[in-house]
């Protein structure tokens, strides 16, 4: 965001800001976006007796992907509980393409599309194989042990701000 | 619904329409609307290591909380299954306002706002006492033992047609 | 148990003896011995595509007996860990007989046998109706919130002390 | 075990008995044994609010164990179902001796000690790196779709008896 008009009597800034946000809205813009890729294999306690997985066992495999997206960017969720930070979330949604079936493997794609402030919001896609069969995301927000809204712990605003610089 | 203009000339409907608007606005008319109440006491297994209930432990209060209103209808889902007819989930959000914790009493209030067709929403508050401390929605579809989409059982629709009249 | 000494002169002590194990076979002997009954109703999420209940999803209805038990003697659970007491599943044992299923009533019988010291041992019966379909126990000491084995809480001690005087 | 004297003379098969009897009596002995490695890493879903993995969530690990070995030997799981044979928990066991964390990679030991018949006994350890944390078992038996017991499925003992030829 430029902070003052000057910003705008640049034509570089301004052409740039003009066709990013003409690709962004045509979707062919590389946004600084986080993306991480984890697997499972699905267990046969996953599944219920309409065949397939029971739609509550998705919840765990997102779950996976955010915790593998932290953990590559050095933020191990572990670490960050034993410092005093929680993670809960807020909100979920999915939606179900496809059923997953025992002993499938699902990759659980897990986005950041945006730099997380006081909300973390992540997006996921999960595959098996080529196909996609099933989309969701979570919102979140850090906590302390006594579960008042806290500010996320440095060294998380550390890596997002390089992340999305 | 009027579909002729007829029906504007006609005082009583007209009024009629204005006040019910008028009150659906300020939330005290009622409007055909199927809700359910269920109670679960919290498993100490539905808890987490942050000390509260885990998030995807009340996707199965959900399940119980609608398959209470269809019972209460006269359909229980385990007979809609046995007779080839599976509800799956093919949407769920939830939004968790306060967290559950262990040995709680949680009311889930279970509402079908709209006659179900081919989807069928249901809507979830849970309460713990007077606090809302969760909403919910799921989306769901009748499908069969082969997992194509197929119309609802007749007894179903009859049930519904009625209740919606 | 004898209330008067008197008993304890009549020669019949031997016969006593041999009557008590008598009934104690036939199972009419009144041994002093705690016992509680839990229901639960089965959830479509306790089930696997086996068509029936997941075999893991049993510990949870275990876990409802014992502290369905506790809590009909004035310890409920809630209360020991808040006062910092944990009772954590040492050993645990499962048979099954016959497959719960969806919907099923299954009544939880537990049962303390002997006065528990250090060691707690639970035993528990599952029944659909009148039909057995499972057999349990586990085995528990407290701990506490550091993990290191403590004496149970005087309250509960108490309690035992009483039920097995 | 030679029930008669006449068994003394013939000393190959006899002294291969009394060696073998010797080493199984001090551990030495490489008996035919079956056993599969499998890891994994401990999810939040899977832990309580004691702060450790929930009791329960061991049990889907030890399938995980079992379905492991069955893969390394050609028996896919998903197969043998899909042939129409179920493999249910008959029995479970299991102690626990370490608390299993969250994010603990835990290695699952599977053992088949004996050539499985009509039963089919299953030993685990469950390990954190060096440290033993929970040892079990499990009995199963194979049935049909409808529940009946039935034989093991000719691929499977045709395996086995190869393994323990």
């Amino acid at each position: 965001m430029p902070k003052t008009t000057a910003a705008w009597r640049e034509p570089g800034e301004y052409t740039k800001n003009l066709v990013q946000a003409a690709l962004l809205r045509c979707g062919r813009y590389a946004i600084p976006m986080i993306t991480s890729r984890a697997e499972v294999s699905v267990r046969y306690a996953e599944t219920d007796m309409m065949g397939v997985v029971y739609h509550g066992s998705y919840l765990p495999w997102l779950e996976i992907g955010r915790t593998a997206l932290l953990k590559e960017h050095g933020l191990p969720y572990r670490q960050l509980e034993a410092e005093g930070f929680f993670l809960p979330v807020l909100e979920v949604g999915l939606r179900y393409l496809k059923p997953a079936r025992y002993d499938d493997t699902v990759t659980i794609t897990t986005t950041l599309r945006e730099k997380p402030t006081l909300r973390i919001r992540m997006e996921y896609e999960l595959h098996r194989g080529e196909e996609l069969i099933a989309t969701g995301s979570t919102l979140h927000a850090f906590i302390d042990k006594a579960g008042r809204p806290v500010r996320p712990p440095p060294a998380f605003a550390e890596v997002m701000g390089r992340l999305f610089a």
